[in-house]
């Protein structure tokens, strides 16, 4: 038997179901299921995607069996309605539609009424008895197939219609017609005022605008019509537009797009017609009630074009009770049969309803939630299915401030080239420099701190912006990385900004932003606006907090927060965080006159090390000597300063302990390379010069000598740690100290040591020793036998040579924490700050399938994560895992990180409810999977 | 039974011999064995390494029975000599001497004649007859023992001498006694003018002298003096000189030194007597002869002091012909017994021989070589023996010029601090800028090229100079890699030279080099020197190509060479390369003119690539058009330099396949970021903004829109070629059409293509697709419908992730090549450019034994090396795999490779013999494990 490529569908029998979606498009497939369960659906057929696969990759033909099964199928349509195709007097007339199995925008989209040519009008006017139905039927025709199907752009035809009203008016005795804009004109003239006489001239004029673009007529044979539509519908699969949304959402997998062709049925037929959508519940706010809106004498383009405004479902009730009725109960019937809410298309033909289309329906988060939630309420649903149907990253709209949709659509665009780097919405005025976003916060006022790219000088700045944008960076920039710390919106990388911090304006274009402008950006999506938009704050809304709670039913893995602050600890544990999996020190520097201290710090670190390097090398006793005298001095200040730290890093851990009440907190000794925490202007190292009470070309020096061709695989992590052996000490000292007097309150403590970049099992043993050390100082000062608490001591597993060696380092260790960040760096041999220029490629070549710094590289990064945890289990079978890195938010991540058996994944506060949520739901897709198993 | 701590040796019997070096150290297990096979030498006993162990975890205390076991042997050599120790009368003297497993300078060395006190030198004196012998022996002994064990400076009894010296030249009644120099004294009165009572005289003021220091008597008690000494011994093992002797050299797994207490014999007893070193054969040339020099009446010191000249051992004949045949027999005994040279001290008291120590003689390069060569044909040792008793590090020493050993030493040191870059010797004037090296080179001047560092843009200057110095970088710097890849002599991170580039001068401290002055580096050393020393060319000496021969009767290893040019190649093949395993062609850019052209490439490729970008991304289609139109002119020079480049670089390959013959030639595509092509000062932006028509301002934008935060992560290697396809099709087209064109010349080829820097299977089969359709193409403009030369794809691994996923790759690459310098950096997460900030630490605290980028990290990048190469066999098991980082011609690493399973290593033409020698070693030290194995 030939393959079969056609699927039929009516009301009486249908070829297909739900279950066909792959192979018949959502449209389609659902086309054939709203007839299996007896909905009133014009019948019509499905031409598969296989055809339009073959389509694309046989030169543009289509296989030999096709053109005759379509043809069986029209005729068997032609005998259930009594008309015929082509035909003179009673013509069957067509749409044809699109349909891949994802909702895909982009594609050649809908041709109505096709069939019909300067014959059949006539026959249809006769048919009817209304000629103006007829001819707006044909120009509609026209006009739409002639945009989608021929490549004559709709606005060709505009001009055309703006001449016939004008002719109108002129007849109505309006006055200077000729100089009337077009708006006024059509509220003088609206469509539905032209009468049959005047469609005819426009009919007349379109075929004219056909022809000049064309060369040719405009075709009159319906079959012909049809291919043609056929094709246009195939063809678009592989448009630009089509494939650059495909990459843009990830949809993979499909083999193409289906095609349906349906009996026209008629909402433009007279005043008891009309056409609609509708929602089986409120897709904004999820209420469980009819939601739509309609058009009484309208075909489906007029709802969408907006150039009469539709009436809410509501008002249907008034026009035509009965069908309003027939809604109320298919809503239900939909809703019981899909157990999910459904967005439909409707047309009212003469009083009679016709379903058009059914899908799952778009929704916000905060209506998906409420939808699931009360779906499970009312048992249509199983609480699995609820957590199901949640995407995790939806939730993040609901975390953050957004701003309001309709004045969003409304605000020019001043750049959308950023990256989505941390969600939120805000809006301030733009500033330049970190300076001026703290002087002008001070003053009251809301800024944007806008740079080409931040650095560890601008933390207070970024901290006083309500949002940050730069022009360079990544995903995982600092900028991007900092301020998702903070929960705070940024815009990253919008390389169409030219940013001029000296002049202190940023341009795209001839579009000029200056300092002191108003800006919003929208950072879920990585889109500049210029000018002032509506917030909307976040709302922890009841059903959220239902969902969540069933969430923990089924989650297996941890969830912990990065969190550097009392108050992002807090905000944490709000979300549900299970305690810190991250606490970067070294974000405590920044802060306030601490700074200061800690560059007296650095600042004299290399001479301490130098000479004493001297001491220890030199065998020439009087070098020896005049090493140790030169070393008195800078050793005070090194020593000084830690004693400085001190105090004010065992505050900061006081305040996380308090907040976590015995909840583990997983504390990063010091990291980044120290030349970070100097300024590297003039300006920056005139002030340092004049605070540290040193020569400005010394600063300067010093500042030199600290920079780094590769920082990212320079002298940071526990290498500063076992180069100055007494910074791990202050940092040993603080904690414990800080957990003595919290756990003097009464309040329970749980401290985790964390030394970072280890990749040799030695590095981490000379680094434990000092902590133990140091432990048994405090120990001794304090007269304390035994600490009052536990306290772990484990490292980052972020230098592949550590996951290669992580059995001899699990010996020593007493935990792993995945940093995916620097072992994506490394692993992959991708600078985060670098990788922008091919990144984008790569993703787009399909070398990855995503951003491996946004998305977990499970085939690669991934075994070196496998093997770690391997190697680790075989020293240390009890050993405790984790993950810190950005990925511990990414949902995919999440799942990998349960399937190898991770103990918690850590992220930052805002996407702990993200991670929950996907934590939650691969422990429902194994059990899903597991059943399938063993039904099998 | 109590544990044996002291082992007693004397011509009767002996507890020990030569195999208990670990125990007894080299000099006592060797002082026993000499022994044992019947060597006339005194007698004595050796205190084992373990008592200096426990002494030195101790709390420098001894095992309790040591004294005991002391006592006994005393007493035996009491019984055996009839003296007795601290008699009055005939006293026994002893001599202590240190003695590790390896010879270790820095230890406290020797006490002779101790013993001796105010009563037994009077006893010595009466019981000779020569009290001119006693007094010497003793302000000898006093002299010796304060400084070494004591710790009362040699230097402070100078002054004594010389006034007893003044004296006697006054009695002399020589003039101006008070104002002679000392050198001038020494040669009027010679310490062999002293007299008995003037040697008295010295005892006494030396006796004061040590109060003065000690505030304590001179310790009269022989035991007491026993004891104090063996104290210093093992003491001195853990002083700073000895620690950092063993740091510097690798010395591991010793647990302390022995301590050798024998019975004095003096060489200063009279005319009669006297000492002397021997060699069994000449230590310099390797000639097969007695070699060695003698004093008559001096002790050991004397010889070693330089006071008094020594005379060859040939005069022996005529001083004391019976004990010169002796030393003859002697020599021959020992060569055969160790079958080794052998390097002997020896003393004849009253005409009678005693043999004092024996060891394995140190040796050039050169006589190490000629000396095995001729112990096989002499039927002494085995070929196996002789190959593994050179070291492949010694090798380096014959394949470069070097300096006249004599005039190096007499030379003024500028600097010490540097590293040993690229071995050799070289002369020259300095200059500071690669201008200036070229510009002075073509007015036929030698210079040296100092810079802080070096940059790709210095290569014209670094070739144009004799050696090269920079004050930053380590061992795999770029100066580093380019002077090996050249065999030109470097130095480099010489720290403590500051330069000062714009001045043209740079300082050590006070001392200054200017632009001009004469200099002279040692790179096999890492040592720079003021003013010219000689040089002597390499020899090829005959004995060096009969061992290179044997090599290859043994090795299973491949050995090729990265080579860049036909002369490279050719120098390669002539030390026995067997192809090329890395052709970087980036080198050939920068030669002459071509810069130029690929300049013009990259100055717009960015521009390209921007506009292409556009019209894929873009959907608006006037956008696209525009974007269309922009892109010709940019696309034009563009490819145009691209065609301007292929004829050169077809000419470059011609070159090194007319070369190779028919052997394999591995080339690496474009590897490093373009930016390193660029100019990056503002006078070499200006002229290139010259040579490209280009406004320097956006000469500067181009520059500065390349530099990266972090360029080894960065956008390079094969992200180059996915960027930029044509590059890769360029350099396809130049290998393929170069092959043919010397095929045709009936010269076979064997070319095989290596994409860098992959670390996913799809970037290679992207860039290997390109390099097959250019084939393709350059087939059919040759008419040919099969290639007549083979031709294979590979990859070089040189990412993490690409080791991980190695399986993968395999299934497309048929080959591999490691990169190790790169996957030490990304595996261990060091920048080779920074790392020098703490590596040194790193391997002074143990982390890693020694630089993991001079000898591979085989616990740790070796592991990465190892799963790729399991996973690649598991999806090609007949993959060919190579290694060409800086490793190839290391020879632990090399090992490493055997043991692995690759088939070739390849290393810097000068390093071959080296890879060789240790890929044929690796095979004999097998063959001898296996030997043991099976006897188990």
């Amino acid at each position: 038997m030939a393959k079969k490529y056609v699927y039929y569908f009516s009301k009486e029998k249908s070829d297909g179901d739900t279950t066909m979606k792959y192979l018949l498009g959502g449209k389609g497939s659902n086309l054939a299921e709203m007839c299996n369960i007896g909905l009133p659906v014009p019948p019509g057929f499905t031409i598969t995607t296989e055809v339009c696969k073959y389509y694309n990759e046989n030169d543009k033909k289509y296989p030999k069996e096709l053109v005759g099964q379509v043809e069986t199928d029209i005729k068997k349509l032609e005998k259930l309605l009594g008309k015929k195709f082509g035909d003179k007097k009673n013509p069957l007339l067509l749409s044809v539609r699109s349909g891949a199995a994802v909702s895909m925008p982009g594609m050649m989209d809908t041709v109505l009424n096709l069939g019909l040519n300067d014959e059949a009008v006539e026959g249809l006017a006769a048919l009817t008895g209304n000629p103006r139905f007829a001819w707006d039927s044909y120009r509609r025709f026209i006009q739409m197939f002639s945009d989608v199907a021929m490549g004559v752009p709709h606005h060709s035809f505009e001009h055309s219609l703006e001449e016939v009203k004008r002719g109108i008016a002129q007849r109505k005795g309006i006055k200077d017609v000729e100089s009337l804009f077009q708006e006024a004109l059509n509220k003088l003239i609206p469509d539905t005022a032209l009468e049959g006489d005047d469609l005819k001239e426009l009919v007349a004029k379109y075929k004219e605008i056909y022809k000049k673009h064309k060369k040719s007529e405009f075709p009159q044979n319906p079959k012909e019509q049809l291919w043609y539509a056929v094709n246009a519908v195939f063809g678009s699969w592989s448009n630009n537009r089509a494939v650059a949304y495909r990459e843009i959402n990830n949809i993979t997998g499909l083999v193409g797009t289906a095609v349906n062709v349906q009996a026209m049925v008629f909402g433009n037929m007279g005043d008891d017609s009309g056409t609609g959508v509708g929602f089986t519940r409120d897709p904004s706010i999820g209420d469980n009630k009819l939601y739509g809106e309609f058009l009484m004498n309208a075909q489906g383009e007029d709802v969408v074009a907006g150039i009469r405004t539709p009436l809410p479902i509501s008002e249907l009730k008034k026009e035509n009770k009965e069908v309003y009725n027939q809604l109320q109960d298919i809503r239900l019937k939909l809703e019981k049969h899909y157990t999910d809410m459904q967005d439909f298309e409707f047309t009212i033909e003469n009083k009679k309803l016709f379903m058009l289309q059914t899908r799952a329906g778009k929704r916000t988060a905060h209506s998906e939630i409420k939808i699931a939630v009360d779906m499970v309420n009312e048992k249509l649903i199983s609480k699995e299915t609820a957590i199901m149907r949640v995407k995790p990253e939806q939730i993040d709209q609901l975390l953050h401030p957004m701003f309001d949709l309709d004045e969003e659509k409304k605000t020019k665009v001043f750049s959308k080239s950023g990256l989505p780097a941390s969600p939120g919405a805000a809006l301030g005025q733009a500033v330049f420099t970190a300076e001026d976003a703290e002087a002008w916060k001070k003053d009251g006022k809301d800024v944007i701190l806008c740079r080409l790219e931040t650095s560890p000088e601008d933390i207070r700045g970024m901290y006083a912006a309500k949002g940050i944008l730069t022009a360079r960076g990544g995903m995982t920039s600092h900028a991007a990385v900092v301020a998702r710390g903070m929960g705070k919106c940024c815009v990253a990388g919008a390389g169409d900004i030219h940013i001029d911090g000296k002049t202190k304006v940023m341009k795209v274009g001839a579009v000029v932003v200056k300092e002191g402008d108003w800006i919003s950006l929208n950072g879920s999506k990585g889109i500049v606006y210029i000018g002032k938009i509506k917030l909307i704050p976040p709302k922890m809304s009841g059903p959220f907090g239902i969902l969540m709670k069933w969430v923990n039913e089924y989650k297996r893995l941890g969830v912990r927060a990065n969190a550097d602050t009392p108050n992002d600890t807090k905000v944490a544990l709000s979300f549900g965080a299970e305690g810190i999996g991250l606490t970067r020190t070294e974000h405590m520097f920044f802060e306030g006159d601490r700074i200061v201290a800690f560059r007296r710090m650095i600042s004299v670190a290399p001479e301490v090390k130098r000479l004493r390097d001297l001491i220890d090398d030199e065998t020439d006793s009087e070098i020896i000597e005049q090493a140790k005298k030169d070393l008195k001095q800078p050793l005070e200040k090194y020593l000084q300063a830690l004693k400085d730290l001190l105090p004010l890093q065992r505050k900061d851990f006081e305040g996380i302990f308090k907040e976590l009440k015995g909840l583990p907190c997983t504390i990063r000794f010091l990291d980044p390379p120290l030349h970070e925490f100097l300024p590297h202007d003039e300006k920056g190292q005139k002030a340092l010069s004049a605070a540290l009470g040193t020569d400005f070309n010394k600063v300067k020096d010093i500042v030199a000598g600290m920079l780094e061709s590769n920082p990212m695989l320079g002298h940071r992590g526990c290498r500063l740690g076992i180069t100055y052996p007494e910074i791990t000490e202050m940092q040993t000292r603080a904690i414990v100290e800080a957990a003595l007097n919290v756990g003097k309150k009464g309040i329970k403590v749980k401290p985790e040591i964390m030394i970072p970049l280890v990749g040799n099992v030695k590095e981490f043993t000379l680094q434990k020793e000092i902590v133990l050390k140091t432990i048994e100082e405090v120990k001794k000062q304090k007269k304390i036998k035994k600490l009052p608490f536990d306290i772990i001591i484990g490292t980052m597993i972020e230098v592949p040579r550590a996951a290669m060696t992580a059995d001899e380092i699990a010996k020593e260790a007493e935990f792993f924490s995945f940093g995916t960040n620097d072992l994506t760096q490394m692993g992959c041999g991708f600078s985060r700050d670098d990788a922008g220029k091919f990144l984008g490629d790569y993703v787009k070549l399909g070398i990855y399938e995503e951003d491996p710094f946004q998305s977990l590289d499970i085939k690669g990064v991934g075994r070196l994560v496998q093997t770690a945890v391997d190697l680790g289990k075989s020293t240390r079978k009890d050993i405790k895992l984790g993950i810190c890195g950005e990925h511990g938010g990414d949902p995919k991540s999440v799942e990998f990180c349960h399937k190898i058996g991770l103990n918690y994944v850590s992220c930052s506060p805002f996407r702990i409810p993200i991670a929950r949520l996907a934590a939650a739901q691969i422990v429902i897709k194994e059990k899903v999977i597991n059943l399938k198993q063993r039904k099998k």
